[in-house]
């Protein structure tokens, strides 16, 4: 896998913009957890998730089941 | 992996059709978790999902377990 | 991963066979589903089944557990 | 991945050795399905075992935990 | 995978430092365990932990959830 | 991935020097299995680990979660 991430990819390039917006999303984890707040950043193995307490957490790809915006 | 979807596989195929016809399909996950609606773009990674609300869910694809074009 | 299905491989050759001669399968999922019918086609990703209402049923190889021909 | 087996791996190598020596193992899989039986082949995808009533089970590589050999 | 871990990548880098400042973390496992300690070193398949006795525990990447820094 | 197991890798190390020095192990699996024993071998796909009874089982790297060395 190469350092950059492929920016032609949809999924790649829908999280830069919420990213971007500073959107709120919804993280549901094979775990079932469900992890809310805005992304800050991405990159081949992680997504970085930031809560209202400014509590960082960094989800592994690997355990993502989907992505909500929030509407 | 390569930027560009392999169209050639039925399984991709599959789903530009569904996507193209605006098909409801349904997506079993590795949670358990059926998510209704109808397919709006695939990539490497994801599916994306939208339901009658307009809500989006962006899938990750190492977490469908199937899909059932609704009959 | 190259477009072509590797044909030498003997779990690929008997889900070929098991498609051609429309012998029916069962096929156990990681979310402990249990799928039942005739294997269609198969790809890189996929597997497609068809039970007896002609419900095709998409499943994704890495949700798969194991697969039982029907005696 | 290629279409040959890495023969030169131990666990390669000693699965092929307890196919020659047709002996009974049990392998756990991820659902706790535990499956007991004399594995008839492997390839890079699944083992294939066959029980005590000649019914065969295609167990796919990822879906293995475990496989102890019968004592 | 080459043996050198892609240090580029925001996810690795911010390992390094935690590593490095010596903070406690908390390491969500697919098992819903929850690893509390001191990230020690990193490579491609593994993160090490050392917890408050000293015990070591090395997960599996495979296995991780997510990470959260402690505040 | 080649033949030859990346003997650079810390985890890999680690791994050998438990194997050599016959240190006690515990490793946790995803399905929740605790198994304990000495580890003998590695290879990309699995690591044996052989009990008091000198039972062996032979673990898929897949499904481990975490190792503890006894302490």
């Amino acid at each position: 896998m190469s350092i950059e991430l492929e920016t032609g990819l949809p999924s790649v390039r829908q999280i830069q913009t919420l990213i971007r917006e500073e959107r709120e999303v919804e993280l549901k984890l094979i775990t079932n957890d469900l992890i809310t707040g805005k992304m800050r950043w991405q990159d081949q193995h992680c997504i970085c998730v930031v809560d209202h307490y400014d509590q960082q957490t960094v989800i592994w790809r690997s355990a993502i089941v989907y992505m909500k915006p929030k509407l």
